[in-house]
C-alpha cells in the first residue's frame, strides 16, 4: 500500500499551492519593489476573510487597491513570474478574529488551488496583524524581506522576528481493530474526530502524541506512525497526522478537553465515511469534514 | 524493518524526558503555588547555559536560589510528584545568546535524561526572556499557567501568548542508491549533513521538504517519507527528519545557503559513520555529530 498515493488522490485542504514562494527574491528589497508592477495582483480580503466570486474563486485586485500605508506581503510568483501579494490588515482584535462561520461553509466550494493560496495568505496577514510590536522590547516593528520577517525599530534592540507555525499532533488511536475518536465541546451534534493537541517545546512528535493521548483519555500508546500533514491557517498550525497503538481500552476522559471519547468499530467508521460522502451523519457518529486532516486519517485507516 | 525500534536503540538527544508535564496543574495557580514546597528544585543556569557537576549531570538548587522577582516555569513533576522549575532569565541579549561552544562539547557527556530536561528548560527560559512584551500592543506581559503562557497586562489588549516551536524539515535526498549531503558555512572542516530549513505557513511538511531541496540544490523530489523527529532547543525547533527521492543528480547549489553539496555512495556513508564511532572523520566526509537528528537519519538509511 502506498499511503502517499492514496492521500494524493484527494488533495489535502490548504496544501498544494502552485505559487513559487521565491525565497531568493525576498531578501532583495529592490527585486521585491520591481515585482510591484502592472502584472502584480493583490488578494482582496475583508479582515482575514476571503472575498469570493460566483464560482467561489478568490478575488484579486491590483496593488492600487491596498491602503496607501498598507504593508504588502509577497505570497509568491505565478508560473508567468507575476507577483501575488496580500496586505497585512491593521492591528486590532477585529482583524484577527476567529474564522467567520460563512468561511467554513465556503471551504468545500473554494477551488483547491485557491484554498491553498488563501490559507498561506491568511496565516501571513494574521501574523503581521498580531506582531506589530517587538516581543523583546515593546517597540514597534516593521515589515522586512517581502513580508517574511519583521524587524524591531529600536536601535538598542534590532530583533528580527519570523512568522510562526505551531505544530499540532492529531492522532488515530487504535486497539485491536477499533478506533478511538473524541468530541470537543464545540463540535456539531454527533461528530467525532481524532484527538489533537499542540506540541510543546522539548518533546518529539512521538512524545507529544503519547502525552496528549494520556492527558485526554488516560491511555498509554506504543508505536506512533506518521501518516500525513496539513497547513491549517487558524491562525497558523501544522497539523501532523499520526496513528498510535493503545495498550488498553479503559478510558479516563479529561472533561475539560473533551465532551466524550468512544471506541468505534471498522464497520462504524466505514458507515460514517460513506454517509459523509452523501453529506450525512453515520449511524454511530458523524465523520469529520473533508477539509480536516482527520478525514484523511480515517480514509487512510480504512484503505491500508 | 521497524524503523522506530532501530531509532530507540540509541535515544535521540533532547528527547526522552521522564518529567510529567502536569498540564492539568498549570491552569490552577494555587496548585502551582502548593508545588513550590521543600521538595521543589530549581534548575541552575548561567544565562541559558547549564551548570554541570563532575559527572556532567545538571545541578539543581532550591527555589530560594532564584532571584526574588524571578519568573518560575514549572517544568514538570518527578515520579515522586516533586516539582522541578526553571527561572526565566532577565530580558536582554546576553540571556538569549547562541549556545556557548562549551555546551556543544558537553552535550555528548550530559546524561540523556538530563539533556532532555535541559533542552525543554532552555527553550522555555529563552522564550520567556524574548517575550516580556506583547507583540500585539507593545505592553509588558506577565507569566501565567505555570510558565506555559504569558498574558498582556494592558486592559484593552489582554492577549494570551504561548511558547513557540518552529518546525524544521531535515532530509536525506537519495537518487539510485546515492545520498545527497550538504555543508553549511559554519560546519567544521569536511563535515556534511542533511539539508534542512524552516517550514513556512501554508505548506505541508512534504511541500516544505520539496521546496527546501529545490531552493538549496535545484533538485525536484518525489515521494517524501517521515523518519524521526527531535526537539532542538536552539532556540526552540522541532526537527522533522525525512527521506526524499530525487529525480536526477544535477545540482544547482545556492551558495548563500550552502558551501557545498555532494552525492555520497553507501560505502562512503558506512565509512563516515564507522569513523564517527571512533571520533574521527571518514575518508570522503565527516558524519554529523550523534546529538543531531541527521546522525539518526544516516543510521536509519544504512540499516533499513
Amino acid at each position: 500500500m502506498d499511503a502517499q498515493a492514496e492521500l494524493t488522490r484527494r488533495p489535502i485542504a490548504f496544501a498544494g499551492s502552485r505559487l513559487d514562494r521565491a525565497d531568493h527574491i525576498r531578501g532583495d528589497p529592490e527585486a521585491v519593489t520591481r515585482l510591484m508592477d502592472r502584472h502584480a495582483r493583490l488578494l482582496l480580503l475583508d479582515g482575514l476573510e476571503p472575498r469570493l466570486d460566483a464560482d467561489a474563486a478568490l478575488v484579486w485586485g491590483t496593488l492600487a487597491d491596498a491602503a496607501p500605508d498598507a504593508e504588502l506581503v509577497l505570497l509568491g510568483l505565478t508560473e508567468q513570474g507575476h507577483a501575488r501579494f496580500v496586505a497585512a490588515p491593521p492591528a486590532g482584535a477585529a482583524s484577527v478574529s476567529p474564522p467567520n462561520p460563512r468561511l467554513w461553509q465556503a471551504i468545500s466550494e473554494i477551488p483547491a488551488q485557491d484554498l491553498a493560496v488563501y490559507g498561506a495568505a491568511r496565516s501571513m496577514a494574521g501574523w503581521h496583524a498580531r506582531h506589530r510590536f517587538c516581543a523583546m522590547c515593546g517597540h514597534p516593528t516593521v515589515l522586512a524581506k517581502g513580508g517574511w520577517q519583521r524587524n524591531c525599530t529600536s536601535d538598542s534592540c534590532r530583533s528580527e522576528h519570523f512568522p510562526r507555525t505551531d505544530p499540532v499532533v492529531i492522532m488515530l488511536v487504535e486497539h485491536e481493530g477499533r478506533l478511538l475518536l473524541g468530541r470537543q465541546p464545540r463540535f456539531l451534534a454527533k461528530r467525532f474526530s481524532a484527538l489533537a493537541g499542540f506540541l510543546e517545546p522539548g518533546e518529539s512528535l512521538e512524545e507529544a502524541v503519547a502525552r496528549e493521548v494520556f492527558e485526554e483519555v488516560g491511555l498509554r500508546v506504543g508505536t506512533v506512525t506518521y501518516i500525513a500533514s496539513q497547513p491549517w491557517p487558524f491562525p497558523s498550525s501544522l497539523m501532523i497526522g499520526c496513528h498510535a497503538d493503545a495498550d488498553s481500552t479503559a478510558l479516563t476522559i479529561d472533561h475539560n478537553e473533551l465532551d466524550d471519547a468512544r471506541w468505534f468499530t471498522r464497520a462504524e467508521v466505514v458507515d460514517a465515511m460513506a454517509a459523509s460522502e452523501r453529506g450525512e451523519l453515520g449511524e454511530a457518529f458523524g465523520a469529520p469534514p473533508r477539509h480536516a486532516v482527520a478525514w484523511h486519517l480515517l480514509d487512510w485507516w480504512l484503505k491500508r
